[in-house]
């Protein structure tokens, strides 16, 4: 129907976001319908200041509205501790465990050779280059327990082996777990319970 | 952090949403700022300009972009029947099941007690002229087997009892199942077997 031709436009683009469907979008658009000046004008007012003002950290990767973001630039963090995770999201969930208090470096990605995904496709260079211009004394390993992440940690280790303490998040990290999806006290367990690689 | 905040109440504007919870909402936004161009800033758009034009029908409740929408200005439509349903979802999913051919009449809800819903909250006297008006002779009662589902059914049937053949969808339709739910197969089995009250 022409009629509903942006209608059906927006709940398409909806359905094909992460983690959503035809089903959630089409309610999604509809209740967005229904309170139109409570939820749907303001939720595209907020898209459009998002677009506009979003940006990745140039020295960590992480997703903000500065050029260098509130983590990078916080005194108190400059710890000599340098914690590597594969995703924003992932930098995130370690944020939301509140329990690590130094610096981040989002990859971007994992090494993959089926994805042609190689350390210049990541900030693998950018992560070398920080650690000795920051004074980084432990490196640690974040990423997830999947073939690609512990390729990754590997390679990483092999780079920068003997010039830092190297350690990984330990105890309670799922085979084949991302990060993203444990709670919370797992990924503190993990942090305090890692060990050197 | 302050310079996330517009992030933050975007991720918190999508997790409210229906089927979504913070976890899928902190994904879709971090895709959409991932692909700014080509995903965020047109998604925005859309949601303006469905925002500007999205109206209900203002004959049978159909959410579309026109005052009478085209359901209810298709000539072939106009077959006598009527199909009496909760939710604008509900008559897309009827839609989609590509197995009635005529008329729709949205209630907006469903009659209860506990959230002191009556006839009057509903499209229910819009309903009753509507039957009059356009010559209905069937109106089939699409309500979900829901205990207020059929608290509105008897409540219609009561009031349009003997002035039009009232028939309910019958086969398939799962106790406490709502349409939306339902595969298109399973509607159209429903309809097909429709029996008189
Ligand atoms: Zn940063
Ligand atoms: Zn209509």
């Amino acid at each position: 129907m022409s009629s509903t031709r942006d209608i059906d436009s927006l709940i398409d683009m909806m359905a094909r976001l992460p983690g959503l469907g035809p089903r959630s979008a089409r309610r999604a658009v509809l209740h967005l319908i229904a309170k139109r000046e409570m939820k749907l004008m303001p939720l595209a007012d907020m898209m459009q200041t998002v677009a506009a003002t979003a940006r990745e950290c140039a020295r960590c990767g992480n997703i903000g509205t500065l050029e260098i973001c509130d983590i990078c630039t916080a005194p108190k963090r400059a710890n000599g501790m340098l914690c590597v995770v594969e995703s924003v999201s992932d930098l995130w969930a370690m944020e939301r465990s509140s329990s690590y208090k130094g610096r981040y470096h989002v990859l971007g990605g994992t090494l993959s050779a089926l994805d042609q995904i190689g350390p210049e496709q990541l900030r693998i260079p950018a992560m070398i280059r920080r650690i000795e211009e920051e004074g980084i004394e432990e490196v640690i390993l974040a990423l997830a327990a999947t073939i690609d992440g512990q390729t990754t940690a590997h390679y990483i280790a092999d780079q920068i082996e003997g010039r830092v303490r190297l350690t990984s998040l330990a105890q309670g990290v799922p085979i084949g777990g991302e990060l993203d999806y444990l709670d919370d006290g797992t990924i503190s367990a993990a942090l305090s319970a890692r060990k050197d690689i």
